[in-house]
Order: C-alpha cells, then sequence, then structure tokens
C-alpha cells in the first residue's frame, strides 16, 4: 500500500476508523518532523508490531514557550516523507494546525510539568500533554511509540494516558546515539562542529555516573556535582539542570534507591540539549 | 440482541472496536444514573440515530464538592437498567471508578469553569471536563447525547471535544419538564412535598424572562431584579445566581443582544436546582 499524507483531524479519525473496521491494529509514531535514525527506529519498530502504522509529522505550538524555537524548528517534509516510505509507514498525518482560533480547554499535567525540564520550560508538558490528547484522540491507535531521550515526556503520557483512559499502550523505546555517543535530536543539526564536540559532555557525565553508581556510589549530591565539574569543562555548555530522582515521581533523591532517573539538560551554544539514564532496583 | 452491562474500560472499549469492525455507529448517552424521563428521551433520540447505543452509569467524584451530594446521590441501577432496556440501550457502561490510586492529570476548562456553576462549585467543570473525556475515550461515539438543562456543562462539553479533538458529534437535547414545568432532574427526589411546589419559581422566573424579552426588553439589570423577586417571594428557596449572558462566552451582558442563555440556581431547602431558556439572534 502506498503511503498516505491525510491533512486534516477528520480525514485521519476516517482513516482510523476504516483501519479498525478492516481489523487491523494500529501503530502510531508521533513526530515533530526533522526525523533522524531515532524517529526512524520508532518507526520500524511500530511496523513489526501492528498492522498499519500512522506518523504524526507537526511542530505543535502549544509546547514553545516565548523566545524558544518555534518558528525555526527545522521543517524537512520532503525528506521525513521518504524516510516514513522506508520504514514502512502507512500513513502520514500532517495537519496544518490542530488548534481553532479559541482554545479554551487543556490538559493539566499538575506537578509532572513544574518540575525539571518544567523549570525552564513552563507550559511545555502542558502543551505536549494537550496536543498528545488531541493526536491519540485522532488516530486511536492500539500502541503509541515514544522515545526514552525524552524522559519526563514519556512519564507525562504515561501518566496522561492512565488518567485519561485513552485506550493506548504506550510502548518507550530507546535512545539512538550516534556513533560517538551524542543522543540523537532534531536539534543537534543547530550545532556549530566546535558545539557539536562540545555536545558529548552530556553523555560523558552520565556515563561517569553510570561507572560511579556501579561501582556502589549512591549519594546524589555527589555525583550531581562530579557530573556538573564534567560540564562546565566545555565553555560553550551551560547546565540547566542535572536530576537524580524517582523514576516515577520525579521528587530529588537524596541517596539513589529504586528507580532512579538521572537527566541532564543544558544548553550548547544556543541549543538546549537533553539526555538521561535510568536505573532499575538500586538499594 | 440483549442489553449488556460492561463493567470495566477495557471491555468496554473492545465493545466499541467490535462495534466499529460491524461497521455500526454508535451513540452515547453519559449519565450519572438516577435515570428520569429526560434521560430516557437522550436514550430513545440515540437509539434512533445510530446502530448501536451505549449508556454510562457513574457517579464521577471529581465532579461533586466538599460537602455536595456525593454520597447520598441516589443510586438506583435496578431501575436504571429497566428504563435502559426499555428505551432500547444496548449496553450499560457501570464502571466501580475510573479514577486510578493517583491521578495527577486532569482537564483544565479554564475561564468555562469559573463562572455560573463553576463560582458555588469549585473544580465541578474540571471534574466534568475530565470524566467526559475519559468516557468519549472509552465509548468513542459517534454521537454523544446530552440535555440542555445542564447548559453551562453542554456548552464546556462542546469546546472539550472541539479544543480537544475527540472527535465525536454533541447532540443537545431539550429539556423535560413535569407536567407543572419543573425541569427533570435526578434531585427533585430530594425536594420534601412544600419545597416541590416552590421549586416552581424557577420556572415561573424563566416564563416571566421570556414574556418581558417577547415584549422588547433587553435590560439585564431590570430583568434579574424582577426574576429575584419572584424567587424571594418562596420561604425555602435561596438564589444562587440569575444570569443573563453571552450563550457562547458566558459573559455578563447588560443589553440582551445576540444569543443569550439565561440561566438561575437556586438551593430549595438543602437541594440545589437550576434550569434555563435561551433567546437565538436578539436584536
Amino acid at each position: 500500500m502506498a503511503l498516505q499524507v491525510v491533512k486534516t483531524p477528520a480525514d485521519m479519525l476516517k482513516l482510523s476508523k476504516q483501519w479498525t473496521r478492516d481489523g487491523k491494529s494500529i501503530g502510531f509514531v508521533p513526530t515533530m518532523g526533522a526525523l533522524h535514525a531515532g524517529h526512524v527506529s520508532l518507526i520500524e519498530r511500530a511496523r513489526k508490531e501492528n498492522d498499519a502504522v500512522a506518523v504524526s509529522i507537526y511542530v505543535n505550538p502549544t509546547q514553545f514557550g516565548p523566545g524558544e524555537d518555534f518558528s525555526k524548528y527545522p521543517r524537512t517534509f520532503d525528506e521525513d516523507r521518504k524516510l516514513c516510505e522506508a520504514a514502512g509507514a502507512d500513513a502520514i498525518f500532517a495537519p496544518d494546525t490542530l488548534y481553532g482560533k479559541d482554545p479554551r480547554i487543556f490538559v493539566d499535567v499538575g506537578e509532572l510539568g513544574d518540575v525539571l525540564c518544567g523549570m525552564s520550560r513552563p507550559g511545555h508538558f502542558r502543551g505536549v500533554a494537550t496536543v498528545v490528547t488531541k493526536l491519540l484522540s485522532i488516530v486511536r491507535p492500539d500502541r503509541a511509540y515514544f522515545g526514552k531521550k525524552d524522559a519526563q515526556q514519556l512519564l507525562v503520557i504515561e501518566q496522561l494516558v492512565k488518567d485519561l483512559d485513552l485506550g493506548c499502550e504506550i510502548v518507550p523505546c530507546p535512545i539512538v546515539r550516534e556513533p560517538d555517543g551524542l543522543a540523537m535530536s532534531s536539534r543537534n543539526r543547530y550545532l556549530s562542529p566546535s558545539e557539536r564536540k562540545q555536545a558529548l559532555c552530556l553523555q560523558k557525565a552520565l556515563k561517569y555516573c553510570e561507572t560511579k553508581v556501579a561501582a556502589g556510589e549512591r549519594d546524589a549530591m555527589k555525583l550531581m556535582g562530579e557530573m556538573a565539574e564534567i560540564l562546565q569543562k566545555e565553555p560553550d555548555v551551560e547546565m540547566d539542570y542535572i536530576a537524580l530522582v524517582d523514576a516515577h515521581t520525579l521528587v530529588d533523591l537524596k541517596r539513589l534507591r529504586g528507580n532512579v532517573l538521572v537527566a541532564i539538560a543544558a544548553k550548547v551554544g544556543s541549543t538546549r540539549l537533553i539526555d538521561n539514564t535510568s536505573f532499575k532496583n538500586l538499594s
């Protein structure tokens, strides 16, 4: 079946209902376009696990704050389309907009949206949760695929689907990295060659943390301080946060214990990057 | 087909997908049970307009405030079931609960939830919008039927479906009244015989307003004052509000113009009742 490009929510809902009528399970990969190998891995996994696969490409304005990169966010539809086709998608949902003239109702993510990335990006997760609710309502997938790179986003969406009974399985997928370890991101293309090298410090700090934790270190403040030093060595890197938190509640930990998320956000030049690692059942 | 009673969101979603696979359109009537002729009219209309009809019966805790009548709200499942069957429903969705242990994500209705009933019931419309989002996600109807008696609720839900792309048509249905004019409500059964008589003043005030508007009156304060006098004549009636507002924004009007909602809420004894009327294209 040729790849379809669907432009309106009504047409996408119609296609989804047709797939359901045909007895097909539906896999869904929501993206903002500017697709890279991370996205491709999600589409390929969706392809393996479902009868029909939809990819959405929509740069969602409500998850960008004032002064963020909404207008300059990369739009590369023609390349995205080829990648979707090669990865086996059946449909691209690429609406011009998902918002009416005067939207008044949003999804409130509560305290989950106030910590980590939410500290420096107020309203970001409200925008994410709202657009994901819309997309899941329109596409009505059996499974939706999200990368673990956006760890807080993944947590918010898992909670969202549970709390609003959105009726699909959220499938978390591994971070895909460049050969030198940099986590794939649509924003990596903003980096100058010098910034690109410096950006490796995020992964370096996380690797350092993994080594220390494997050796028995549990003191969060000590780890945070040492990771911060690694970032501070790079002249164009400005740390936003290093967080060692409970992987479910995102509450700061003094000592690492149980399921732990270690997340970093930093500006490399003017480009904000994130990366993370996690530990299970630490004692 | 015999009436099915479905107890879990997973089973209801399964049934809804089965209906869709069978090519059936789905009509949905969400209720809190304690069904009366108003609800029955919604079910009968859904029956006429759809291939499959689901009625939900769930007293939603998040739309009740502290001190409100959640615990004493009438639960009359056996009678409700008979009424659903007689009206031609295919399924009753009657979950024990729709909330997990620690819900963290809700639907925020913004300023629409702060006026009229929202003034004396803070959080009420947030609870309504959240549960309706859940129910629509689980039942996935083509059409959902709501009575106009809950005018603000209807407006919130119309906006909700638009703003979150919930993909169903909201069908507003006329208020059903007792022979003497009292709007049907599950809460009417709380009224003592004397309160029952006094409760007619809501309808009397609205009728008065209709007569005056037909005669050309447009001064909202004047109408409000005269309607309040009608309520004040009853010893056990305590006015909550009389609102003459824009039917779309719910903003107070000084002069009636365009589409106008006139809504009343009052306590009759300890029972809170609402009623309303509306005007189109007033000039």
